[in-house]
């Protein structure tokens, strides 16, 4: 089982990552590491590119000559600029952000001390617990990708691509849109929204290929592979709405038209020609690629701020102004596949045990045996 | 903390729920419990009311003379058709549910084995333990209700009615609507799925008037409120779409536009006059109503059977048909109800402690002095 | 992975558990269930045997025509005597016993409503989880055994007796000990101290066999097998002292005669000649005999009651008595085994995963194979 | 509620610790983090104390200004030797240690990368959460003390010492043992064990001064604060016998001399005049002081080796040689009482909720008016 705690304020001294249970065997790819962390750091939209200094993580135990060896994994991520206990105090709460109810939770009269740890800084902590997960399972051909399908209103169409393609149209765009002229009126709409010190929000969506059939489990609640990943992906900061598969779509639709049809070929085995069900159903993967979907809120950081009230004295005021980016999605989207790349991480394990690389290859092969032969 | 696990097939003898957390002193209230279970039942859509035997929740530990002892409580509730070792063996599975995966994993060759357990008949013990955390809140006035929103492409609008309106309005609906109007369109979106031997799949709303600033948490991301309620709601069968307050709405809005400004006065205190966020922010109440849909599938069994494959002798079939609803949107609200209300109750005893409903009460009070005087 | 909770008072309607995680394909033997059941209520020191009911478990669901299909397994044991709400009203509390501690926690007047559920009755739902955790380690050679070592300053010598010996000595013995000479001193003893209106406790020992190297971890402090163990038999009612392999006496020897020097033949691979460790070694299983031994105080309910305090005047008082029995380690040996069989059961599940025992036989005996080649 | 987890190797960069639960407001004593992690190294048997570099815990999150403000704490511990990648490939495994097994299980052929988190130097991390988790308790008058009672055949007589005055003569003492003569005696004893290159195990004891009534419960058999604590001390290396209050003493008493009788008095409330349970029953803490032992057992790493073999060629061998201690019950001891301080922060926080010193105090202060009331 996996088990993983963070820590770190955004201006801390750095991000701190525990992650328990990786079996041994599993030769770290720092490159992955160290890519997946830029791309969460490089999309348009985001601060001037030019001057954000790359994250670098540094994997402080649970390695040896770069293999792991069962042991938990630390992290560090250090912050770029190290002040917590020197910044000023803050009693402006910015609505939309943790700040009013945090502050009052916690009794703390400086906002400045909830703001430090409900930033999106500890998203970067995520991403890279998901980078190894992702290394874990690639080691059984289960890729994982995110692509950006809504900004500022312009809605991107992939129906018709195939996992491939959208990876290789995404990387292409600055906003990891996998339909090119979509991509461009999103890159325009950033541009206004910039220009008239505004926001904007946004639709991503998770695309993974090669679970087997039976992850998750419909015996208990909390066992259901859907529940699992809907909850890791809400609980990344500004998401506010999650679906698999059809989704909400699924409430226009008719029982006839909602599913996906079985059937079977002595090459493919059981198959679907459609995959309305995201890769899901009864709470357990079925084999199909499983397609999510998350709706990130507006950044609420305003350059032009939000009325708030100040809570010294109880009087109307500017919300505080922290620097910020003005669209994330394509970020968040980054973050997401990090937290999808957990969730099934954890469910493989759940799965096939095993403590070495080695061992669970053997338990997943002979499943996959198993199941040709159902 | 609250823990519970739930047992039983849907023709096994009976379900079995055991909880475990609750605190000593709440009296329980039969007839709600009574109530809640006859609404899981009763929508317009649902099979055929006259003949419906209403459940029974039994009570058969954890209580002395009706009041909670601080004891693990057990509540068992009787199948009508006690049958599971006689059903005929079934290897048509059906798409859309966990029959073909469940079979797969758990290697079982009569999907009847999968279907018994994966049925939505276990949510009656999910209703059963929401009825119990139902009374745990209102001793804090902590009042929960759900409503249909969608169904059939007809989309209600209750963006001005009130909590108290909503539910008196919706208790008048067939369907669980707050919207006169919808909900006879509803009924007829209904009957016609009915009749051309169809399902249909819908939203529901739920809303939680009395939580308190400051339930949930951001320092880990599993102890995030929305992270919980998206998760509990999720694992819901036929539950794929889920969000709070805008939910997927944000993608559309702009950042000056998408947050709840802050206001003061006395007599409220903090407050907001939008509640765009749907009562959480960093992962937190924050004092507001909190707000969450979720869409739920047309329901997979049609009385005009979808194709499939037979597992025995992998050729072509109609898949297996079961006795089902046309549309049970309105229900599964009420689950939803129970789904929250368990999470709600979890992350409120988790902030007040207390063994006893007395010690919490003192706690609970206590805090929102504090609050008061913040 | 298993988890569990139980409910129940020993006045109360019935016992309930609720066992999730079991793997589907494992076929229940209701005679061992029957029999580990029956081994808890009939050692000589226990209430007159002639008069008790037998307990009888039924399993309300998670099988069909006996078999587990994946689902959680419900169990019901009712109660011979169904009076909770009657019974009188106490207000002297026991020493010994959760009596006032429990009164005091959870604000109840009524001293009833604590021993009903603190009492050892709750034991009898352990054994039967514990009946069904064997049956699983059965079909993979582990078999477990307890038996009683130290009762009424007897102490018996079993230092040269065999697994398959001690099972069988015990098993004719009245008190569940395999030495025969001490068995009938304990016998004496306990006659003596039932005369004399008096209690006795004891120590029993649990001995494992069969367990595969590497149950367990070192790798995070809460996942090193002895400390589950240790943990899961210190959660038995009366239980105060636990040790594995050579215990307290380790602090009388030194560090060149306590350990267990390695040796290897083709036939054995690795192995020892001694088992001071008990089969634990850096938190994990070695591939010896696991060896626990347990100290049950004397139970604290006496016929001639001790000194207390009635709260309702704060006056002196004597204790309340209830039914109780003289001396219970041979049953306490019996909840052991279930514990200790459960906590092995779940460090199995989790290092060879598996839905099914078809996958699970599979993993494990790749896994042999593996170590073999090592 | 807290959780923590632990990483890093002995020869790795550093130890890390995240330990998320912790309330706000708590102002953290440098100090006393310092002179707990100097109490771990610095008892007699240990290596020579002149060349010991002291550990040096670094916070680095969690904290501003030296207080706590809710955040999960992150701690660093550096390891002076730093050599984990150039350290010599080890086949001998050492008896006793988690060397074979844990090759064995991993898939590891290097024996090196089991000793490298196996090793003792991991309870580094859990003295600097329990120095945290004391302070916490010292804000409510709970105190925490360990001292040596067996070392080497010498047993300490303290039946007659207060706890102040156990801690002053246990201070005073090198092997911080409260009896001046059987202190000289165990530090003879451990001359003459490093003299014949041996080791010595030996037993601890804790005591927790302050704990209120009703701590832990005994609802369900995982949440009794003895199984909680002596599942923790069983999780500290080397640690194979624990035992609370009375222990395995009880095994030769009888029931009427074996509990504590209760009085009450105006000024007391209710009390008992002995204290054979050590402070715990049915689960909870009863007020009365909480009395642990635990037995650790000779350290196995030799001067001079025990047999074992290579597995390289499986052939007779020495094992490897690490440098080690003659005896190391004292620092054990202040590892035990991180892990009780640990446990106790735990249960004390599940019963008062809260999320800042200041309403944990509150809801405190309620409950012991709530208590004497009763």
């Amino acid at each position: 089982m996996l088990r993983y705690l963070t820590a770190g304020e955004s201006h801390g001294e750095s991000m701190t990552v525990i992650l328990d249970g990786m079996p041994s065997g599993l030769r770290v790819d720092n490159g992955l590491l160290k890519s997946e962390l830029k791309m969460r750091q490089s999309f348009y939209g985001r601060g001037k590119r030019m001057k954000i200094e790359p994250d670098i993580a540094r994997i402080s135990s649970g390695l040896r000559k770069g293999v792991t060896i069962g042991s938990p994994i630390s992290i560090l991520i250090r912050n770029k600029d190290f002040s917590i206990d020197s910044l000023a105090f803050i009693t402006k709460p910015r609505p939309g952000h943790a700040d009013l109810a945090g502050a009052m939770k916690y009794g703390l009269k400086d906002i400045r001390s909830v703001l430090e740890r409900s930033s999106a800084r500890d998203t970067v902590s995520r991403v890279a617990i998901g980078a190894l997960c992702k290394q874990l399972l690639m080691e059984f051909d289960i890729d994982i990708l995110s692509h950006v399908v809504i900004v500022g209103g312009v809605i991107a169409d992939t129906s018709d691509l195939s996992f491939k393609k959208i990876r290789s149209n995404a990387s292409k765009s600055p906003v990891n849109c996998a339909d090119g002229a979509a991509s461009k009126r999103m890159i325009e709409e950033i541009d206004r929204a910039r220009l008239e010190k505004d926001t904007l929000g946004g639709v991503f969506e998770i695309i993974v290929k090669g679970v087997p059939v039976g992850l998750g489990s419909y015996s208990q609640s909390d066992r259901r592979l859907n529940a699992r990943l809907c909850g890791a992906l809400s609980s990344i900061q500004a998401v506010k709405a999650v679906e698999v598969g059809a989704g909400f779509d699924y409430a226009l639709s008719r029982g006839s038209e909602a599913h996906d049809e079985i059937f079977y070929s002595r090459a493919k085995g059981f198959y679907r020609s459609t995959n309305r069900a995201g890769g899901i159903e009864g709470g357990m993967s079925n084999g199909e690629d499983i397609v999510l979907r998350a709706c990130m809120k507006p950044i609420p950081t305003l350059m032009s701020p939000l009325s708030t009230v100040d809570t010294k004295n109880k009087k109307a005021a500017r919300a505080t102004v922290e620097r910020s980016d003005v669209c994330a999605v394509g970020s968040c989207g980054v973050v997401g596949e990090a937290a999808v790349a957990i969730e099934i991480a954890n469910a493989f394990l759940e799965k096939f045990g095993g403590d070495s690389l080695q061992e669970i290859k053997r338990n997943h092969a002979g499943y996959l045996k198993q199941l040709r032969k159902f």
